[in-house]
Formats: structure tokens, sequence, C-alpha cells
């Protein structure tokens, strides 16, 4: 092939984890690695139902084209429960649908970034946000994070020194890939420095329904005043990833923006999806149904870290999540995870190394690990299979 | 807001024909401004029985994340019709499903085009190519065009005149906006071009599947030896365009640079959609299907023509599509048909104004008409009232 390919096409490769979860498609493999629900929660009789409803009620309009903001009625659904939920004060016209969250983030990326600019990050971020944005050319200052989010001095200290930033990427809710949530105090202090310093954030939010203890706590959009906060959401978590129907939600001036960009894209999501989703919500009771979720993950939450503490060895750091679907592993530092992973495939055993969600580089010792995708049984087994290979590599 | 936007974000804006169509969802307007498919041609009874054995037979695989590149078996059947319709030699590797064709000329833009680059394409084009591509930052140069195509000799000497060229953009078959078809001796020469030049082409084939009568032609792509044709196709408008899928097809390597690139743009298309038109098509006849969308359209497309002959001023000149959605007219060149779509709105009639299809200015005196979306009673009113508006601009 003689065909000369962007510059961006060599910042980006395939995505780790797709070509991971490939390997790990065998049914006998026991799998940590993806980000995928249970699909034992898919309400599929609600659905079977529900598709032959909008079908009845409102087929011509449901398989024709529609507009690009997407469905009115979806879009008011989701401002009324962001406005219940993180405290924000939407209306439909601050929502547009999204296929998926990862085109909210391409799309933020389309509307921010310049080549050369620079979009600040926690250590370690999500990776298909990493690849998303530097298919736009910028670069990513990384800052460090602890258990209750960034680190909000040195955040500040990277606002003063670099003129190019455009963007502050967060995960503050059962982060991916580390779980952990970022507290009230830092939630605050990043709104009012993205103000301070007319910098936009982006705050990523697939997880937060997913709470299996502890209080809900307001997003860092709701301590935003003047507009600079833009959110993501999605019912692939809460509802099917298969429908690919999430939503970016903000300023009515920017989400205009979003508009004409998604224009250019793909022209809107499917429109039998979001009208489904929209009765779905109407007829069903979503809330039970995140319940239900809730009580399998939080289960299988407990068994991944019992098992962790039972199996791995004793002075080995992971994380506390309270919610969302990932623990994150600490190794030491002179072990490498992927090498883990290549002994424990052979175990039939898979995870995600950690050194994939540091944009520029460094984790080796680190690794992700998925609990909602896997029974509790193999759960038990697989984290066991794990350990005994972390074991054999300690020195 | 005082978010500071990406350069990119002052070359695009808000599609003119979306803005259009906002005015006309009035019920009592006569629209020929979109590019909709007759809601009455779509299958809702199948669907709703394809719905339920898709969900019944794999509702947890259907509900669940999915490959980038998409359901093999709607690939394979993609690949099969290519080769027997359009002379290619495809397998389902040569195939990636896209959110809408819309989808797969933004993501050639992403792999193809760096800012200031510059894309060759028929004058007029396709309006919401333009956007995908121009969200690049490149440049375009029209290639002037006849009834059976883009003029070789001008493409070629601008192939020998500049540097940057990185794609062709074409439409062969019923062309947006005209309604043209290329002839078989200019696809040999554009493929032979591309080669020689070594220059990537973008054939967008939407309509090919709705020719009402005539032959069909070999693709591009049937002449394309060394893999620089990249082709796109649709279900939208034999099927439905609320499921938005549709796919990129061409070269092995290409399409595996097209996976990496969607995969940081939105993962993957809706997997219950993708099933459920694989589904479709092994259970039930689409060329029969296709068949009867043919037969409606081309008696729309013959009361349009017949009625542009008889309401229209004698010495204007309109193109003849033998498929597709639409024709085109040249008024006088004294004549803007932004000010006729401004006086035919308050005669509840519209249409897009041909300006938008030029993207470095200039048709003003042109226009789209849609034929796919209004009875035949309504076409026959709305080209009356257009035709008396026209008249009275006579000079």
């Amino acid at each position: 092939m003689n065909i000369k390919l962007a510059k961006r096409m060599s910042n980006i490769k395939a995505s780790e984890i797709r070509e991971i979860l490939k390997i790990t498609e065998r049914p006998d493999v026991i799998s940590f690695a993806g980000g995928l629900p249970a699909p034992e929660t898919f309400p599929i009789d609600d659905i079977k139902r529900i598709n032959q409803l909008v079908l009845q009620e409102s087929g011509s309009r449901a398989l024709q084209y529609t507009t690009t903001e997407g469905y009115a009625p979806l879009r008011k659904w989701i401002a009324n429960r962001m406005n219940c939920r993180l405290g924000t004060q939407f209306d439909e016209d601050n929502i547009m649908l999204t296929n998926g969250s990862q085109q909210a983030l391409d799309l933020s990326g389309k509307l921010l970034l310049d080549e050369g600019d620079i979009i600040l990050c926690e250590s370690p971020t999500y990776l298909a946000a990493i690849t998303a944005f530097r298919a736009y050319g910028c670069q990513f200052i990384e800052i460090p994070t602890d258990d209750n989010g960034m680190l909000i001095d040195e955040l500040e200290i990277t606002l003063q020194t670099y003129d190019r930033i455009k963007a502050i990427y967060v995960i503050p809710d059962f982060q991916n890939p580390t779980g952990n949530t970022w507290n009230l105090e830092r939630r605050q202090a990043l709104a009012s420095l993205a103000s301070r310093y007319q910098i936009a954030v982006i705050e990523d939010n697939p997880y937060g329904e997913l709470r299996f203890e502890g209080a809900f706590l307001p997003s860092v959009k709701s301590f935003d005043k003047e507009g600079y906060v833009i959110c993501t959401g999605t019912f692939s978590k809460i509802f099917c990833p298969g429908y690919r129907i999430a939503w970016v939600a903000g300023d009515k001036e920017l989400i205009r923006q979003f508009v004409i960009a998604k224009q250019g894209t793909d022209l809107q999501c499917n429109t039998l999806a979001q009208m489904e989703i929209a009765k779905y919500l109407e007829c069903c009771d979503i809330d039970a149904h995140i319940e239900k979720i809730r009580e399998i993950y939080r289960h299988r939450r407990n068994t991944m870290l019992d098992s962790i503490k039972r199996y791995f060895p004793t002075n080995i750091r992971f994380s506390q999540p309270e919610g969302g679907l990932f623990a994150w592993v600490e190794l030491p530092t002179y072990i490498d995870s992927r090498q883990i992973l290549t002994m424990c495939l052979k175990e039939n055993v898979a995870f995600v190394p950690g050194a994939a969600f540091f944009p520029n580089g460094g984790g080796h010792n680190t690794l992700r690990l998925n609990f909602s995708n896997m029974s509790e049984e193999n759960i038990i087994e697989g984290i066991k299979r794990i350990g005994h290979v972390i074991h054999a590599a300690l020195k």
C-alpha cells in the first residue's frame, strides 16, 4: 500500500486492551482485562417489549434520520437525572447524545485541541481517552494522584507553568483504571482552578451511578459557575453498551459547538436506540435495575478484594474502589506486569498491564483488574492463579 | 463562555441543510430539501420480527460490546454484495462497519489529511463531505464535471500541478447533488490516474443500488489493482437510516488503519443494529425490498422531471438522474437561488440552494431537489410553486 497517511496516524496505535480482549475471547480464559458489564444484567425481556412498543407507536420515525443533538425526551431525562444526582442545573439543550462516551471524548478533542496543545490528566488515566486526544496531536502532562484524586497543589503549579494547556481530563468517580474517587474538597478546588485559569475541564463519568457504599458526591460541574466543565455520561454501564448511547453535557453555547462537530463526524446516533432507551425509562424502573447491577458488582468487588488479600503477596498495594468496575494493583517496582501477563495467559487468566494507562510511560509494575464481568467463582480462581504467578516472580 | 476552541472549529459551521430541515419540519411544508428516504418503505413488520429473533437467540451478545470492525457475518454479506454488484474482490477483512457513511468520510479524513493538504472533488460535491474533510484543515480543488463525471483532462492537469494532493473524493453513481453518473471510461481513467499519481480515491456510493433504469456499472474500485481506492456503502438508503449502519471497504492494511482510527473515535457501531441487519438479510428478501424502493422513487423522479418540464421556464437546465434521490437545477446566472428559497418558504416549499455544494464558492444560481421523500401529489404541487417563484424572478 503506497497511500501516504496523515501524521496523526503514527501517534495512535491499536488499543492494547482490545488486542488482549481478542486473545481472551476463548471461553476457558478468565478475563479481568475488559471493562465489560455483566451481560446477565441486561434487561432483555424489557427490551423486547419496548422495541415492539416503539416500532408499533412510531416505527417510521424511529427508523428515519433525526436531529444531531438527539431525541428530546431522552435529553430531558438525562438533564433531570444529572440535576438530581450530580447537582447540575441543566435542561435538554445542555445535552447532546453521543455514540458512546468515547465519542464525547473524541469530540471534546475536536473542539478544543490544536496540534501541540497540552491536556492535563490524572496519572494514570483512561487508556482510550489517551487514544482519542492523541489523534489531535496534543501532549499530555500527568498530574500525580492519591486515593482522593489529583494532588491540587501539583495541578496548580502545572497550570502556572505551561502556556498551551487546553483542558484538564478527569474521572472523579471510581476512576478507570484505579477505582479511586475524588473527595469533595478536590472537586471544589478543581472547579475553582478551571475558572481562575480559564481552562476547560472534561469530567468523564461513566461509572458514577455504580456506587456500592458511601454517599454520592456532587460533580465537579456542580461547582462550576462559568461553564468551564464539560460532563460525559453513558447508558453503557447502567443499561447496555451495545446501544452506544451516551452524552456530553455543558454550557449551551458549547453544546451547540459539539452539535456542529458531530454533524461532520457522523450526523447523529441510532434513532431507534435513542427512542427505545427513552421508552424504557418511561415504562420500566431503571433505579431498581441499577440497584440490581450494584448488588452483583458489590459482591464481585468484595470477592476480588478478599481474594487479592488471600492470594497475592502481603506487601502488594491495591485500591479499595467504592464503586465502578475496576481495581488497581501496584507490584514491587522490579516486576514488569507485562511479563506477569505473559505467564498468566499460559494459565488462562488475563488483565491489562498498567503501563498502558500512563501516556508518558512508566507504571510497568501496575495492573488493572476488572471485577464486573466474571462470576465470583471465576474471580476467586483467576486471582488465585495471578497470585501464584506473582509469588513466583518475587525476589 | 471563555473556553478557547481549536482553530478547526472556525473552519466548520452548522450544516445548511440540517438548519433548513428544521424550518421544514412543519407538516404543511413541501420539502425537497433533505435526503430522507421514504419512510413508507421501512420494513417495520419485518424489523419487529427480526428484533425478537435476535434478542431471543443472542440477546446477551447483541446488547454487549463487540469488535471495532463489526459483526463478521454482516461484513461477509457486504463483501459478497460488493463483489457481485461492483466487481470488487473483497472478503470480510476488507470491510469495517461505520456509524453511517458520514463516519466513513470523517475517518477517511482522519487517516489521510494533514493540515494544508489538498483534496480534489467534483464541482459541485456532497455538502457533508466538505464539512467532514474541512475539519482536518484541508483545501479543496474542484474539478469541473459534466453529465458523465469529472473531466479527466482537468483532473490530470491538477494532479500534475499540485504537490499536496492527498485524495480524490467522488460519488460516481447518482451523485449528490447533481444526480449524474460517471460513465465506464471515466471510472477506468480515474483508477488509472490514482495509481499513476499514487493518490487515494474515496469512492462514496450511498445510492448505487437505487438504479431506476440502465445497467449497473462496475465501481472505480474494480479497476484498482493496487489498493488506492477506498469505497463506502450504506444501509441507510436500502433499509433504514435510523440504524446508522454503513461501511468502508478497501485494502486490508488500510482497513486495519481505519479500525485503529475508529477505536479512538467511538469504539464500535451499535451491536444490536449490526446483528438485526445481518438477521434481516438472512431471513428476508432484500432484493425484493430494494425493487420496491426503486419502483417508488422511479415514479417520483418521473413526476418531478415531468413537473419541472411543465412548470419551470423552458430555458432552465436540469439533470436527468438514472437513480438515487436528487435532481439538480441551473437557473439563469443572474438569479440567486437563496433568494428564490426565501420566497419559496413563504409558499411553504423548500429545497437546498446549490451554493452549499461548492467548497470554494459559486453556484449561486443552482439548486438541489430531493424526490424520494414526498408523494407524487406533493411533488407536482411543490414544483409548481417553485416554478411560479422562478418565473416571477426572470428578467
